[in-house]
């Protein structure tokens, strides 16, 4: 589904990306310090990233997906990305 | 279509990102100067990004996507990531 014209307010795409991972995360019934350990990320730069703070790398993205059994495609594609 | 224990080889992801990229460039018949200024990217960075030289931020994986006109989602898809 390929936007044209819309004009990318950038700060609400990383808020739109950490809440989509906070609800995938409480989804599965996991604390935010189990995925930051799982990710391989220190826990507060989990929380920075939950609460859209954060201009992710696609390798963190990558490594948060996994640890949520996702692709990165499909954890942006939950976020609306 | 989630991953389970795919030992992931983040190298290779950025490669495949920056290929995806490029293919979908060089669809639309884009030169890397002409995606790189409506990105609002260095030339000689999109170079680094499309050879898989750059751990790329999820805000400019989203200027690219908007430049290519399809969602950060999709390109990610498109590189199997």
């Amino acid at each position: 589904m390929p936007r044209t014209s819309v004009k990318v307010d950038f700060d609400s795409s990383l808020v739109a990306l950490g809440a989509s991972i906070r609800a995938k995360r409480r989804q599965l019934h996991l604390s935010q310090e189990a995925l930051a350990d799982s990710s391989g990320l220190d826990r507060a730069h989990m929380g920075k990233i939950e609460r859209g703070e954060r201009n992710v790398s696609v390798l963190n993205v990558l490594r948060i997906a996994r640890a949520l059994d996702m692709t990165a495609a499909e954890l942006l594609d939950a976020a609306k990305l």
